[in-house]
């Protein structure tokens, strides 16, 4: 590579990207964003091949999935889309893969209108890694929390739990892979939503005018929930039988290829997890068929912080095998 | 590590540094930043093991470099340090190297006035990455950007130029080790400048007030003048003799262990470039003054969009052999 590389791969890949005024064409060493009355919301995720991602993942689903877990976490927050920052680290400059990963970039970054203001590439001899810092406006003070989930609010979800840790198991080719193996479009469904999460920014509104408190669900479904509750220094009740999964993820669970705690220990799910009082359930399930994404009520949140109770459909207390990704 | 060893290692080590109320204790997805009036500066750079630091560099000095050349861009903007993100990959949790990172990381939030506002923290099996998003505050337009250099103006640098790749040079015993070697303060001098880098914030006000163009050194003084001038469509003549050296690196250049040209194109110097009218520079001496920072004029800013020129004492245009540091 000449001496300029980096500066050629910038110019070459994600010049193209950097629309916004704010970004300076990525000629400078900051970007700038204007002073608003709304308050910013700022949000930080990085993916590591073969942690977050397989290093045969397509370069333009692992884009996608870098740029997505970070709009995840600003519809979680009730915020509108800013803009993102994107730090890239790269053993080299391999142009197809660049080229691929830069153009699914930007197609995001146009369907959910959240420009590339700037970032930073360095060469690594380890695995890929690619972080991205994602910024929201939201009204002053309407950022919703983590903390603030009330005795008695409904525990609501979005989409369904357990494809992704499916999905991955379909990669690998494990027990999920040999349930659904003539099933092509099964398979693909699980993949995708290992691969290529949906953030729920449709639904951002709504989750900032009706939930007391909020998170997107990354670690699994059961472990994030208990971090809510224990910020919210409540508990809660889940009827496991209403976690939503999707007909993909209930064969493999009826085939005994997998296990509803797995489903709800599992990662990368990236649905909204959000708690609501009863009178706001009514526009939170509207907001949900609007945006055409199903929305759950999986149980009650509860006085008191004791650890959460989970529910079989007899309504009998069931015990988790574990309940979380942990990196450490 | 039991499951929740994430959640620990940030309650351990991190959530000590967050106090700013925009963290919200470091127990949400995302940070909260008052909306103001002013603009908000943004800026990211990751600090790779190996690249940017050795594995044998302190865990306190690896903090405070990843903090530091964020806040040197920050500084080189005209803005004052509001706030930042910290994203960990590490390949496991050592208590002592995290404890030694942790305190002298909260050491450099408080003294630049910069807290700890969110991040992520992530496994990788490769090499320690460390990538920081810095934000700051300047007024309404003010941020100096690398565009607006102007033919006529004086190109000006704080600091000395060319210690930090002769620290380098030390680390790894080279040439520059061998003709200081009786001088430990002179190598402990150069060996600090590669792993502490000092952000110019106090220099800052005076920037915004005086610079027509400004930017950190941090890919070499050469290279970032030329990518200056190029922003800002002029070219640049450079008087060699007026680089600020230190003493320390006087004496290997004295001694033919290293050149003026290795010295202008070294990485990792963190001062500030800037170019400002000639009714701007007593202004800006007086902050130098002030602050106890050397601020010295290396030449002029020329029209036209040639290459830039490089003069010996004698007035003699030279060749460089290279001029800047590259990833790719």
């Amino acid at each position: 590579m000449p001496a300029s590389g980096e500066d050629n791969l910038i110019a070459r890949y994600f010049r193209p990207l950097a629309k916004d005024p704010g970004s300076l064409g990525l000629f400078d060493d900051a970007a700038v964003m204007a002073g608003t009355a709304d308050d910013l919301v700022v949000t930080t995720d990085a993916i590591i091949e073969g942690t977050h991602f397989l290093a045969t993942d397509p370069p333009d689903t692992i884009a996608r999935k870098a740029l997505r877990v970070n709009l995840s976490d600003l519809a979680a927050k009730g915020s509108v889309p800013a803009g993102f920052l994107l730090t890239l680290a790269l053993r080299a400059a391999d142009d197809a893969w660049l080229q691929a990963f830069a153009g699914a970039l930007g197609e995001d970054a146009r369907m959910f209108g959240c420009p590339l203001l700037g970032g930073d590439t360095v060469s690594t001899p380890g695995p890929i890694m690619i972080s991205v810092t994602a910024f929201g406006r939201v009204g002053k003070g309407k950022m919703v929390r983590r903390f603030g989930a009330q005795p008695g609010d409904r525990v609501t979800v979005t989409g369904t739990i357990g494809d992704a840790v499916l999905g991955l198991d379909v990669l690998r080719g494990g027990r999920a892979a040999a349930v659904l193996k003539r099933d092509r479009h099964a398979t693909d469904l699980l993949v995708a939503r290992y691969r290529v999460p949906q953030p729920r920014l449709a639904l951002a509104d709504a989750v900032r005018d009706c939930a007391t408190a909020a998170m997107d669900v990354s670690d699994g479904l059961a472990g994030d929930l208990a971090k809510l509750c224990a910020v919210s220094r409540v508990s809660a009740v889940v009827d496991l039988a209403n976690v939503p999964l999707s007909d993909a993820a209930r064969r493999v669970l009826g085939a005994g290829a997998t296990s509803i705690d797995a489903l709800i220990a599992g990662g990368d799910d990236y649905e909204i997890l959000c708690a609501m009082p009863d009178k706001s359930w009514p526009r939170f399930a509207q907001a949900g068929a609007n945006a055409g994404v199903p929305v759950t009520c999986i149980g009650v949140v509860a006085a008191g912080e004791g650890p959460l109770v989970f529910r079989d459909a007899a309504g009998h207390p069931v015990t988790l095998a574990r309940t979380s990704y942990s990196h450490f």
